[in-house]
């Protein structure tokens, strides 16, 4: 093991460890203790490195190395840190620290960039804790607005403000970025899937991302007493949300080309054994690497819904989030491709089946993704497993399309 | 409005300001917070009528009235003061106010009983902390073990025996009343149904109450990510749980007769709106006035999970709660009856549809229950309301029929 590998290694080890599970996976939710402890780490490796610290209004880190043009715009390198809920080491961090790794060996060889090279680490891209998703990304972006943003509640009523606030981060700092202190954006990221094990490949090039949506359901009947209540006297939620639920994954299927539809999240109100729950609320998440098949769904759930309405029962749908599917830049493709090609690293053309922050950056910047190999094709569980040597594969060919982008000249 | 009538109300609005929700309603877990503040104003009630106080090693209350006989088996007479979440102000306390009244009644009238008088309020008859629910009145029976009882925990992990210590109560008194102690129980309770109001007379004589059984089904699959496990490679428990509850209330309409089948509480884990779930915990509760028709609607649930099962699945299925219907005591029936007739007071006899401490302690003793109408037939909601007339009147019954059962010496 070479000292690259030993070193992402150690940060993917020590990121592991700011977990609300301990011993049950990782659970870092933004703006917990355990985001403000990996932000701490992250922070001051991104010093060690030479680069210079930043927050913005939303709690996205930034570590820039300034490059020897005047104002020119940031090549960006990086991903996520914070987890779903008893999730794995993996998704999010591998792609923050092969960002580290990457202005690691700038410093290291003594590389000097034309354009600036700006490592980033990126909040609630799962959702987990304010629902949606990407929320760094799109706040960035300007696709989420300050006024949105600050609307966002957690399940427990938290205000995105007041978590900020608790974790000692400045909510009124800015959010958007204009576009044009922006060039590129490159992230690594698991794949999280079967498809690069199964081929034994250790490197992906992803060339589309899958569009995906998500809504909130909320169902709401009558409480009542479970033993008094006739049943053709009741308006349970929970049963209507059941019905609805249990017909959904018919709809993808039917779909087929990899359509996919899922509800992963649902609380009942006020859920207690011997009550008629009064209100069910639950998510639908729709993701499809065509963009008809994501508005055939749509179209297909809003019927099944409005064909399971009755008396008494009120079905609201809420759509929180829609991404398109989106090309990666075909110039920042082949060049990864040839940089793989060149440092011998094996690596395919793969296209993505989860969301990720690369897919929002590519409203606004030329985006590429690598993906490296998810053991089993697990991912979101604590047996989530990425091999640190195709972490460092990755960083290899990064670091070296990073060159390219940032017009650096190499000092070697 | 009379004295008695003012106390009641007083009572019942005191008790009510002992919630978790306020202005949504009664939440009072048993051993919160709540349940310690309702439990300093019943003991201080006691106490202000005479009755000798006492709490057993679950934490039931017991204000005794002395008879003049030595060693005599108590009346006792009482209800639960626990709730649901974000239930009424009646469903429990309108019992446990009875009793404390028909105490004052004796007090104030110099009635001096020969068998001992015993107004109770007992712990967690709904099962919203704990499950399985009627836990102070199966613990003083002894359907509930102690072990049992040390095993139990909250939706958080934690024990009956830590929860008690909390609020100050103390786990290793005695438990279990030897039966030779009681001579019989009085409840009154609101009717949780449309009936009486229906009928618009204000006092049911209970005749049977419904039996019941609760399950606690938990279907175990496999995690993933929302976006790269294909619709065939998934085991999503919520999904097949959905299945399963959507098609519960047709069991229980088929079978007809008043019988209910209920899913109120449900869980989701980990509950991440990008994560396929891999565990769903839920509740079944069913009901009948017949065995006969629970034991049928247990049969048919079998087979509908059964026929659930698939790879990667599994479904464990744990009965929580068994109680048969009972019958009340046809003497005490008629005696209430009699004296309701005596006092002009308009009644009618009637089936429960819950569940009540009666229906325990019928396993060891004589019972007697009354109903009062409950407003649009509500409970286990903040809307819930019954007149304090209603339980005025009942307290004027039950009061006499307490003289007859202790055997008292009026001095009237």
């Amino acid at each position: 093991m070479n000292n690259l590998q030993a070193r992402i290694e150690a940060h993917i080890e020590t990121l592991s460890n700011f977990t609300a599970t301990p011993g049950q996976g990782t659970t870092r939710l933004t703006y917990s203790q355990e985001d403000k402890q990996a932000r701490e780490y992250i922070k001051e490796k991104m010093k060690e490195y030479g680069l210079q610290v930043h927050e913005d209004g939303l709690g996205n880190i930034f570590g820039k190395l300034e490059g020897t043009l005047k104002d020119a715009p940031s090549v960006l390198i990086g991903s996520h840190f914070d987890s779903v809920p008893h999730g794995g080491s993996y998704d999010g961090p591998a792609g923050v620290v092969a960002g580290l790794e990457v202005a690691a060996l700038f410093k290291e060889k003594g590389v000097k960039p034309k354009y600036p090279l700006e490592v980033i680490a990126l909040i609630e891209e799962e959702g987990a804790r304010f629902s949606g998703g990407l929320m760094g990304s799109r706040g960035i972006t300007g696709l989420l607005s300050e006024e949105e943003f600050f609307k966002l509640t957690d399940s427990n009523g938290i205000t995105t403000v007041d978590a900020m606030t608790e974790i000692g981060l400045n909510p009124s700092l800015p959010k958007k970025r204009d576009p044009k202190t922006i060039k590129a954006f490159l992230e690594l990221h698991i794949e999280q899937g079967p498809i690069l094990e199964d081929k034994k490949i250790p490197i992906g090039v992803v060339k589309t991302i899958v569009g995906l949506t998500q809504f909130e359901i909320t169902v709401e009947g009558q409480a009542g007493h479970a033993g008094t209540t006739p049943m053709n006297r009741r308006a349970d939620a929970l049963v209507k949300a059941a019905q609805i639920i249990s017909q959904l994954p018919a709809l993808a299927i039917a779909e087929g080309d990899g359509t996919v539809v899922t509800t992963g999240k649902l609380n009942v109100f006020p859920n207690g054994s011997n009550v008629i729950p009064k209100k069910t609320v639950f998510t639908v998440d729709i993701r499809s690497g065509k963009e008809e098949h994501i508005q055939n769904v749509i179209r297909k759930m809003n019927n099944l819904i409005e064909s399971n309405k009755e008396d008494g029962i009120q079905i609201t749908i809420t759509q929180q989030l829609y991404m398109e599917p989106k090309v990666m830049n075909p110039t920042i493709v082949n060049l990864l491709k040839q940089t793989s090609g060149n440092l011998e690293i094996p690596y395919c053309s793969i296209n993505s089946g989860a969301g990720h922050d690369a897919m929002v950056l590519a409203e606004v910047t030329d985006v590429g993704m690598l993906f490296i190999p998810s053991k089993n094709g697990l991912s979101h569980t604590p047996e989530e497993w990425s091999d640190s040597l195709d972490i460092t594969r990755a960083v290899e060919i990064l670091f070296e399309t990073a060159k390219k982008l940032t017009e650096a000249e190499d000092h070697d």
